[in-house]
């Protein structure tokens, strides 16, 4: 099992754990041309699209198409998309940040730490408190 | 590409070109021991969660755990469940026949083409007329 398998596999094992039922999207081998998230997760009708990603640096980069998909995807089917990071280097935990307010580079988006530490939510934050404000 | 990749696909190019956003499950080999549909449709927050199964019968058996996990991950997530179910001989169309009313068996559940026929949606009478009395 690779490693980025690995570290999506730790985050629906939390995600189920706080009462979500995930599904992974298929390896990219078996892709078709559907837009599509890495995993998607619902608890009741809450529905959050997520795209995982890791990085050892502060800041992470993302194509201009992964977050163009995961925005047409979320909407097509009535969820929330979130970029799931975990920064190795600084921070153990996921942080999930809202796809949509996204800062454009040239080519596509970028996230550094500090925006995900004061954007973020955990993922236990989903499913309380912060969860109001979200849909204010 | 094995046959019953090829109908499934077949049904997620249908159910997108109504409209819906489509994730499949991933391949049985990676198989997690988490509860998953074969398919998982939304249409701005309208969840569909789908087991696929295609019979040259006039009757469907289904295992107890299928159905069981079908109907777990959809009260979960907050899916409406279904079997989406292609009798081969007798009708060239997709039948979707809500979960939650299938019939036992000893050992499981059955679907007869029967009753698949009486009780069964086209996967466009999801998003026409049939949704309002779905939820009435």
């Amino acid at each position: 099992m690779n490693k980025g398998v690995r570290e999506e596999r730790e985050l629906v094992k939390i995600l189920d754990r706080l009462g979500f039922a995930v599904l992974r999207a298929p390896a990219s081998g078996s892709r078709t041309r559907l837009d599509r998230p890495d995993l998607l997760a619902g608890r009741k009708g809450f529905i959050v699209a997520l795209e995982v990603k890791t990085t050892s640096r502060e800041t992470l980069y993302l194509g201009e198409e992964s977050v163009a998909q995961l925005l047409r995807f979320s909407r097509r089917f009535g969820a929330k998309p979130f970029l799931a990071v975990k920064f190795k280097r600084r921070r153990k935990g996921w942080l999930l940040v809202e796809a949509e307010g996204l800062k454009r580079t040239g080519k596509g988006f970028k996230l550094t730490l500090r925006e995900a530490l004061r954007r973020g939510l955990t993922p236990e934050a989903l499913v309380t408190g912060k969860l109001e404000n979200m849909f204010a």
